[in-house]
């Protein structure tokens, strides 16, 4: 059975979640920056060192879009997230790689290490607290109108 | 119908972050400190600024409990927060106070400005993003097993 690309993209964005927690960063998807951009995968660590993936479900989701180079500046480490079957040769080989499924992932090539400024990472980290948090309220309460207010 | 204890304070807890989401404040429940306590409630605002609120359901839990003066040194702001049938004569008249319900609540009185320091500030936001994220994978990802991550 075939699947949609959105479909794949979500399947890898899991497999990336776990890999990262097996790395000892907690997750987000969709993270939304600043720059008005949305991060397919965020990590952060227990040092704060903050990782970005962007997860491509397939050639053409990679050739349609160049946002990724605006998430250098927004993180610590920068992978791209492919599966198996995805013809590697197209992606940059200066960035970090992982090739993931839905169940976890591992990395084939290393990121450079962009090291964020401080003024940056508190932006980001506080960004990233503040989305898990309402996320999480949300979830905790799926019957939106009785708070009036999500 | 009586209400247990434990169940009194989730109502009330669910009441205040309502309040603090009206003043611009994402939160969570039961942080768990550096010092291995937890906050009953603490939200975190666009500037970084960082509330704590202790949920008391009676005299009795008031009585019992005094672990809340170790919490004023990981906050901008302090508050209890109890019902409106709770005595708050009972309670010191030099912190914040709150009067909630399970569906919102008013400030009584203001809090103190503790002013957290810089680097204070970002252990606590950075426990505050990884502990929502991972509630938040966890909610998620209900079947716990199909990761064997949580």
């Amino acid at each position: 059975m075939s699947e949609s690309r959105a479909d794949k993209g979500v399947r890898l964005a899991r497999g990336v979640q776990k890999l990262l927690y097996d790395m000892g960063y907690d997750s987000l998807t969709e993270v939304k920056l600043r720059i008005r951009r949305r991060v397919d995968v965020m990590g952060i660590n227990d040092k704060g060192r903050i990782i970005v993936v962007e997860v491509k479900s397939g050639p053409a989701d990679y050739r349609v879009d160049e946002k990724w180079s605006d998430y250098l500046e927004f993180c610590d480490e920068f992978y791209f997230a492919v599966d198996a079957d995805f013809p590697t040769a197209l992606l940059p080989d200066s960035h970090g790689l992982i090739i993931a499924d839905a169940f976890g992932g591992a990395i084939l090539r290393p990121s450079a290490d962009f090291t964020l400024n401080a003024a940056r990472r508190r932006n980001v980290t506080l960004r990233f607290a503040r989305i898990a948090a309402r996320r999480l309220l949300e979830a905790e309460n799926p019957i939106k109108e009785k708070f009036n207010v999500f």
